[in-house]
């Protein structure tokens, strides 16, 4: 059993020399998926060849504990399957939620870390090999893939293109059983990656590949719920915490032509709030600073990481208004009756979208030539743009460059 | 300064017999509008004459303290002004509200209780009298009057009839201060009331007068979420709690044919719930029985005044459904991200209706019979009749009888 983590078949001792080479010819995968080489022994390997239809063991960037640091590793990718696509990862961006997953930030209901650790989840990159059933992508075209990799296809919100709600749960693309090779699934910080046909979206040519990256979960978790609420022109949208997630709605709701206002703790984010087209850039570190704004707003939406008192915020919704959470947040502090009775104000969170709506939201922005404000960093970068997003160093987002 | 509460207004002393001989020949009202007389003292006046435009002193029955027992007091009601209808009134039930304004079992964002405390608002009568602007009644009319007694008229809420959530704030119709006579406004305990004529509604013919009283509060609030939610036919409605709000809660679910589960914490009222067209009752004390019902609910009511953890309950809706909350309760406890973003779930709470729905819901109630299960009782027994409220003895709503 690892030391690190709480599964039977993880082990505390690096593979032999000889179990390494056997696994770099594609046996025994499925035993030994999560038996990732470790960090400094990794280079001396030679990847297994992109060509084909695997399986193929591929450089990844993760780490061994959760204070331990990024570095380079191998991992195993899956032969495709019939409705498979082999991607080659051009870029992938970080998101707060792979600091929470590598750093063992969360405790139940998420599950464990396990380590090594390999996230990533906002990923743009080439199609090199697709499955015999794929219909929608040939070799050389450009793909998105998110957090999501799989759900049950079958049950109610499936089948209604809401497979971020499918009931029987569905399955990240890192830190959750990987069915097919045992052990855990590894991310996009990684040389490639085989995701189903299904849970990848096209990207349309003329899009900026590397700012297009976070537009897989720091744009569509923006972008769903101000469809599922349907913000349009005139209303007043507060968007508080501007990094990764805030900067974007920003921009989505300024596309939708609603009124916006941020809420942000960084006076340094002001003018490039307003740069993005918001009305106004409130500074605020304490509750009386929104008291201003009673009753002012038709949606507001949390893109804060952290812990926010719920109360002054749903203050400063208008009658029938929705304050929903897009930060992963347990539990939702301070929720009072009289915040929500006073004006039926309503509470919710959400997820990402659906792949149907996800795609629709990548070719919204590729009209509108909406993408991420991005610093490309290069793999061994990626604990210092931890360490920046958690100080609110991020402009305001960090995109590793896996070219 | 009265010993019970924070008004400089009131006073210790009993009024002298000659301040009370000024105050029943209508002069002075404005300063005596809180110098209710004594129990025991009351008896022995002679209440004005109910003919004329008033100003009348009426007996009412109220406390002088928390912890005091109700018993027979006067009051001042003002003279009519051109929009108002005078009501001689013939019932008034008792709402949970009325015990925690009562027993001052509520603190902030609740005011104090003003003693002497006249609650009761949900008031049927007679009209005796009308203002000179009056239109919609004639003396003999049968009225009703709930909570709500005036609002500001002139904002976005209140021009679009949701006077309920007026943006200034809405007048109560006891404990909020009384902008004519000054002192506090007194409650429907008592034998006749001024309100405005915009705050009344009509009574149908044919509608048992003392079972509808129950209707212009604990109905209009279980009704107006259900109309802003749209429940209807084959949704699946969870009403949590059974008691007075509760059981009209499943009455009017069942109405609009909705599939009902009552949850309540009293095995006694199972048989009633589903005599009032419930397919199922589940009886609950902890959350664990919650979890057989994951998913399962379109729309979820609780009527409980009381405590009770808001993440088992979410865990039972479905995709998009929505948790209300109608019992007054402060926080709301126990939110967590994992039970709202799994399924886009909301948490929300909401007030009665506006005048234009409460006269809408009264004459959908006519049309089909709904009215509350009542116990009527006589003013003497309002203490007991609280006792029993709190050890759930009520089947399902106490109405003092007033005729």
């Amino acid at each position: 059993m690892c030391g690190n983590c709480n599964d039977n078949s993880h082990t505390d001792a690096p593979a032999s020399p000889t179990r390494r080479r056997a696994l770099l010819a594609g046996a025994g995968l499925a035993a030994a998926a999560s038996l990732a080489v470790m960090p400094g022994q990794a280079q001396a390997q030679e990847p297994s060849s992109p060509a084909g239809n695997g399986p193929w063991r591929v450089r990844a960037y993760g780490n061994q504990r959760a204070d331990g640091p990024f570095g380079p590793l191998e991992i195993p990718r899956r032969a495709l399957r019939p409705n498979d696509v082999l991607i080659d990862i051009m870029y992938c961006a970080i998101c707060h939620s792979d600091i929470h997953i590598a750093r063992q930030e969360w405790g139940p209901p998420y599950p464990a870390t396990n380590f090594p650790c390999v996230p990533g989840h906002e990923i743009i990159g080439r199609v090199t090999a697709v499955g015999s059933e794929v219909t929608r992508f040939r070799p050389g075209d450009i793909a998105g893939a998110g957090a999501m990799i799989d759900s049950c296809g079958e049950c109610e919100n499936c089948v209604n293109d809401l497979e971020q709600y499918c009931v029987k749960g569905w399955t990240l693309n890192f830190n959750t059983p990987d069915k097919f090779l045992g052990g855990y699934n590894y991310g996009g910080f990684s040389q490639r990656v085989v995701v189903p046909e299904r849970f990848t979206v096209r990207i349309p040519p003329g899009m900026n590949l590397a700012a297009a990256a976070p537009l897989m979960c720091a744009g569509i978790t923006t972008f769903s719920p101000m469809q599922h609420w349907a913000v349009k022109v005139g209303q007043r949208v507060g968007v508080i915490g501007m990094g990764g997630l805030g900067h974007l709605a920003v921009k989505l709701a300024v596309a939708r032509g609603a009124h916006v206002t941020v809420f942000t703790s960084t006076p340094a984010k002001v003018a490039d709030a307003k740069k993005m087209g918001a009305r106004e850039a409130v500074v605020w570190t304490k509750p009386d600073a929104l008291k201003a704004y009673a009753n002012s707003f038709d949606f507001l939406i949390s893109t804060v990481p952290t812990s926010v008192p719920t109360h002054p915020i749903t203050g400063m919704l208008k009658l029938d208004g929705t304050y929903v959470i897009v930060g992963a947040r347990e539990p939702i502090e301070d929720v009072r009756g009289s915040g929500l009775w006073l004006q039926r104000r309503q509470v919710s969170a959400s997820l990402m979208g659906g792949m149907a709506e996800t795609q629709e939201f990548i070719d919204y922005c590729a009209r509108r030539n909406i993408v991420a404000d991005i610093e490309l960093i290069k793999p061994d970068q990626i604990d210092r743009a931890f360490e920046r997003i958690k100080t609110k160093d991020a402009r305001y987002r960090f995109v590793v460059d896996l070219t």
